[in-house]
């Protein structure tokens, strides 16, 4: 069974990925959850990304702010689908981050999500609509979900002053 | 085996996307490309997307410019994983297409790739390292040409002046 | 008499969509406020656009945050005047929904406001201007209203230390 | 019958907003264009917009680059409807205009179209929306227009590389 | 004697722009500031403006935020020296009121301070500054003030942890 | 009679910066242009600016692009008032200059205006405009300069298709 | 022994160049820390800077907010390394530092960090590598420092919801 | 003696750094160039950043366009001086590359330039002045070039219209 990878560049970025993992669980998705810096183990991030395969993992969902490397590194040392998350940042609120991580050149791709726990939750959901294509009791998943959230809006009747 | 579904908001976004049908292509994995604009043809987005699936798609890329709503409203149609691509602008350089792709809200995902062709060529890889988790020849494709693109690079001796 | 339809992406938005309606109210412009969501209720959206007319709706007010696709989307599936109204987004402050909304491709318009209440207000206050090409009652409170809104900054001395 | 009115800042806009008259001329709306500029004749703005109504316009659409008070201005001195056209601007491509023109405080609106030819095109599509409340051949003749632009987008085939 | 004129769109606007009046003051000039809303009190603003130089004044100091309008309408109603300053707004932190006041075009110009309360301070100085060019107690007046802030600075020692 | 300053980074901005010259020709007005480099010649920085007083001059026009540091500085050695001009940079267009020259911190003043050949222009007039505080010729011919912008303007028609 | 010397532009900017301070502590590195306006205090910053290769220093930090001119203009008076630290801005959140502080000209040099705390703490820590080149103590400070870091977030083990 | 790297992530930025490279000639110290992608080749960035000291460099140039990881990821595998250069890139003029590049998180540092060729070329002098801390010879280079280019600027006479 498929089993999804969650990076993060610091533990600080947890309140933020853990987004990405709840929506994983509430699909069945397995994932793993671990902070793998760029710039403070990169050689951490080489082993990780060259063994994400052999580990068992189909997808990496990696999660950064400021100079996000993380996302675009991790994707540089494995062929593996990456979903990037840019995290708010302090000073730019994320716009840092998410052109750090989405704007990759040709040849090596990150599939990059909202900044915040947004785009955190929806790279869960990507992920598991991927692993979707493979195992059809995340597909029935998946498809209750959406279906759930479009009855939670249909629900809210007229609004009133 | 996969087929990649490419759309696009118009005939004017075929050279930057076209380079997703050159990567995916490259790698040996089918596609169908055609227009659907979000704005001027929603019922066919609608239509396009709810049967995707059953049109024998593993992923679909939307691409396009300015409000780009396309992806995000394929996206809400179906629960296939949608790669998204900004086009660039006339005004804005694309900042706006980018924006307007990848700020989904929760609940709705779209990985969103770089502006422009090295986007559109990143959302060809990456949706074909999705198919590569089933296809071993994908994979072995994708595998040669993150080797040969290396190679490329390596083959670059000093720079002089 | 006419009527206009305010709808938004989620109930989040009521604070502030709310003064569209408090707005319409003012003038005696009967309006209905609902939830429509782009990306989670997208049928809804299609159902809602295509019968507004029929509705008895002369003009529709979206708004929306982030990728706010709501405005665009209701205006690809009318004829009727289409007014959009940039919610104010947590990590880049609704520069994403105003660019969303407002740069749409030629052929499917949408008059957009401000980002947050001064922008939903006006909303209101220009689909009551719409409304007062026909309906002289309407027309006669935009002016009472513009009027005493003037007297109001008159009515203002000089500003001491 | 309805009347347009579509003023500018300057006679190098017109490149760009005769792409508004165009399309008021496609659903037989009348307009008449002319140059007012709110910095170097402020009164004629002034005398122009207190007199709209009774010149016979329904709705002004008002195009400027820069600091683009026009649209605004125009809107501060009568009630009717008022559509704005952010003009590209040299250094910064219309981001300035776009801004100057949107970002209105409460109590006067105007509803602002996407920069450039796109915008001004849609706004005497939006206009005309506006005229077609009252007058069934402009309605007609918009339903026709978005017909025809659905059936040019779907006569496209798929595309091939 | 010189005097000075301070308008700003709203009260809200006082609290920055009473440091223009603080400044002018501690220089020994005379001012008086009044609200005038280029929205809502258009009237006002041509009266104003057409009037400063009768009514005494040497220069204007406007203030504004959004779509800030006002300096650079006064400034088409005015052949005195007008100087911008950029309210901080709401959504876009007052980047919105620096465009829309700095950006004028050819022909009538406004000298723009920063955003917020230092551009307010800065525009008393150096509406301040133009008047010494003809009051020697005012020149002398800010050139100790500048000693001053001069000696408050070279005051600080070495910092520690 | 009044003298103005002309300063500008690098030769490579006299194109620019020659409009403020030619707007003070056009009201009769003196003035001196030259290059000053904040960074490669600071010392002459000092001494210009300190000396300008006593040099004759009423103000100082000063242009630059980029980190541009040339008109704060200017002020930092000098009580005149200093006019700002960002000339367009090679990658950002201006935008860094802009911020650079008009974000001063609270005590030292420099009235900013538009960016590139526009912004030169009105620099020009501006210090024309402060001239004319004090020299009656100047005056007239700024009020005949703004009353022939304004017939220029009016003398258009109306625009036809 | 090198020692560094680090300015800033006020007393305010010291809670952020601190930062600088502490890393230069901890790798045993000398630092003097003081204020040195550039626009309040230019004459000093003359001084300063053209003094400090002969007060033995051997690199300089600066670090300004908003139209930050002061390491720019120390880089102008000295063939020393300096280091720029834009600190965090009140409307603009430091783009304008960052921006006034990197896009220097050719021919002066700014190695500019990232905005604000991170950015000064870098500055220290880079000063520190360049001391290193020839002081054996100092660079196996900064290689255990950089191992303790590392080994900092390796000791997290896996995260869970 | 000392000798400086130049690394790029393409051979298309090599007109850009090649400006490092001229400025280090004229200061008289080695360097050497070569292509290392760090999303391409991502070992040979680690190898080569762990190998940087033992293979005689001081100080390692890195430039790139887009997401730039390269400086960063550089920083994060040696403990030399690394200074950083954004290349202009397509859609967004080397803003992404600039935040990508300078915005590195607390504990690795990247002393980066302007964007473009400006910037290549300071980041040359930069080193250089590194460099020069310890061989007087380009200490003494560097005086002269910075003295020649203030002559330069000095030489400009009066500029006429």
């Amino acid at each position: 069974m498929a089993k999804i990878a969650i990076v993060m560049g610091s533990t600080s970025d947890w309140p933020t990925m853990q987004h990405a993992a709840i929506m994983l669980k509430q699909f069945g998705v397995d994932f793993e959850a671990q902070v793998v810096s760029a710039h403070r183990t990169p050689n951490l991030l080489v082993e990780f990304a060259e063994q994400a395969e052999n580990s068992g993992f189909s997808a990496i969902i990696a999660g950064a702010g400021g100079a996000a490397h993380l996302p675009g590194m991790i994707a540089a040392h494995t062929h593996l689908p990456v979903f990037g998350c840019p995290v708010k940042s302090k000073a730019l609120n994320g716009l840092d981050s998410l052109l750090s991580i989405v704007q990759m050149p040709k040849g090596v791709a990150v599939g990059t999500l909202a900044i915040g726990e947004a785009g955190a939750a929806n790279a869960g959901l990507l992920a598991a609509q991927v692993v979707a294509l493979q195992e059809p009791e995340v597909r029935k998943a998946i498809i209750e979900f959406r279906e759930s959230q479009t009855e939670t809006v249909l629900a809210n009747g007229k609004l009133e002053l």
